[in-house]
């Protein structure tokens, strides 16, 4: 049996330079442990378009199709903003996620231990924090038609359109209760039912698959309250289910309480493929940081993590996952820390390159 | 010359509760600063529907066009859940909203000294915190059409329609920036420019009115990342302007972080009429609060604000309108507290009614 297939897509920015540690870490699980994976690197987003014109080829989108696992650093930059909307790099990211049909992107808002200071938030709400978003990522308004900016009278007008199948709905629900059962069987589902006709579908059909999880309490939360209760108590959650628009904006809220967006990865997942593995994409939480890439100064952890959740997700490989993020906490009860992570307590300060020698070293 | 006149629709829950302690207030106002509104009361939300069946009266909206300030308390509860969507009770709000074009909602988010204590947030982060968040009311998804739930194939499909034209957004905008002019001449405005076209068109039309308002620092920030900024750090901010859905999401946000939701006013104004003064409502941000109505247990601040709003929009009374939040700023600060603004400090304990007396009293 030939090894299982990985391709790597760095992207912008600090995407580059925390992909590298991955990299050394991808050796060291091949090295150590007899986990050999096949890896094969090629271009997104601006660093695509730069070469190809577009923010990801035609052969880049052939291979991600054909891998066992895809992992992204990061996409976009201020070159790149001049640039028309259907070239821009996250239009690159946006093609995957929908071409190879990702429809559960799972984002952990976790706190670490050693890092419960960084948020702005009392140490006593977020402290121990282990939520888990799962977001619709290939519906909703981000690819609903019609949509753009067209001519009504004497002005302009832009248009977007939300829509969800029961379908759709159907298979990302399934998803988050099957995450729910692994965890502590509960669940919330968040929408605007109250306003939006999109919202009264997505709450009926997550109730309707509710009906085959009877052991996990399901509860439904118009998406104003969700970021209301969010920051006000974000330990009441454990699951959390919502559409693409929302999901993008809760996770993000979820992931700011945990005050270390540089620790934070997601998993974007689709449907099994013929070896029984799901079509899977990973990635860290955070952006392409232009303004310190290139600096040796990014956080490569979120973009590790994001591997950890590859060797669970993906490679079944469940407990040298938590190998893995054992090493990484390990590294930070040492007081190792990138820029980001240096706080008025202090701590070892480690550039990108050193980051991931001390998790190697911890392993 | 006739006397200003306001419709009181104090809705379902704590709505009515609340909304008598504002008459008292009101009453102050006449009788001691020859201030005389003339009062009118009628019914929204379940209270209309089981009145009317039907949410919002047609004789009530005709009364709201007339007025020149309705003053709203709160709509909704458990026992209207059932209802089908077009006589729930927030769509009588959602027809005041509309009809009375009230395309600007302003929503402060204000951290009260007395109170910095009750937010999950750190004190330093929020402690003097003052926002505003100008959130565009009367379009976008809310409103767009086609929606509905439709029959597609072998399964239904659930679609609502994000809509702006130019003339919506810059109007809204220029509400923005006006508000703007008269606080710290900063304004945020967020969207997601990078996913949806009629986000495209809200940047492009807000750059262009604020080349009327040079003075103004303008910024664009994506929303989900405008979520992030406001937990990490509420106070780079100053006045906020985004559209009906993100709005909706990304105030209560901001609310959350002040830790006393039963403190926040809104005010959504709309064009001036012929008496030169801007179709109006009032309500507070917290919801009915079913759990706790008739109990005399509600915080009726958030109230009796909205209409320290209405004197300073409406009623051109800024002077009164500071005479009031400083009456309600001394009672804070003697520790007078209703149940949920009471905190392990400890507090002098009161009724609805008896912190509308404190009020009235410190007047
Ligand atoms: C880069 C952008 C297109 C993307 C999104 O909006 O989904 C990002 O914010 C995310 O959450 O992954
Ligand atoms: C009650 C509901 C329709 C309303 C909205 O979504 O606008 C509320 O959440 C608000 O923010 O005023």
């Amino acid at each position: 049996m030939s090894n299982p297939s990985i391709l790597i897509l760095p992207g912008d920015g600090i995407g580059p330079e925390v992909m590298a540690e991955v990299r050394k870490i991808i050796d060291w699980f091949g090295a150590k442990r007899d986990l050999v994976f096949d890896v094969s690197e090629d271009l997104v987003g601006g660093a695509a378009y730069d070469k190809h014109g577009v923010p990801l080829a035609d052969e880049t989108m052939a291979k991600a199709q054909e891998v066992d696992a895809v992992l992204l650093g990061a996409v976009g930059g201020p070159k790149y903003d001049v640039l028309d909307f259907s070239v821009k790099p996250e239009r690159g990211l946006l093609r995957l996620r929908k071409e190879m049909d990702l429809f559960a992107n799972l984002r952990p808002a976790q706190c670490f231990d050693a890092l419960a200071d960084f948020s702005s938030l009392k140490k006593d709400v977020v402290a121990g924090l282990d939520i888990m978003i799962v977001r619709e990522l290939t519906s909703g308004v981000y690819f609903g038609e019609p949509r753009g900016i067209f001519n009504e009278g004497n002005e302009r007008v832009g248009i977007n359109t939300q829509r969800y199948t029961e379908s759709e709905i159907e298979r990302v629900a399934r998803a988050a209760f099957e995450l729910a059962m692994k965890r502590n069987k509960k669940l919330c589902s968040m929408e605007k039912a109250n306003v939006m006709e999109s919202g009264i579908l997505w709450r009926e059909v997550v109730t309707r698959v509710g009906q085959d999880y009877p052991e996990v309490e399901l509860s439904h939360m118009y998406a104003d309250n969700g970021a209301m209760q969010l920051v006000r108590a974000p330990k009441q959650f454990d699951v959390i289910v919502t559409d693409n628009l929302f999901g993008d904006i809760l996770s993000d809220c979820a992931a700011m309480l945990t005050g270390s967006l540089g620790m934070l990865p997601s998993a974007s997942l689709g449907a099994p493929m013929e070896n029984g593995r799901p079509k899977a994409m990973y990635e860290p939480v955070h952006g392409s940081a232009p303004d310190i890439a290139g600096q040796g100064k990014a956080n490569p952890i979120a973009c590790i993590l994001s591997f950890a959740m590859a060797l669970r997700y993906s490679f079944d490989q469940g407990d040298e996952a938590t190998r893995l993020e054992t090493a990484i906490e390990k590294v930070l009860a040492d007081g190792v820390r990138t820029a980001d992570l240096m706080g008025p307590e202090g701590g070892v300060p480690v550039s990108t390159a050193e980051m991931g020698d001390k998790i190697i070293a911890a392993l």
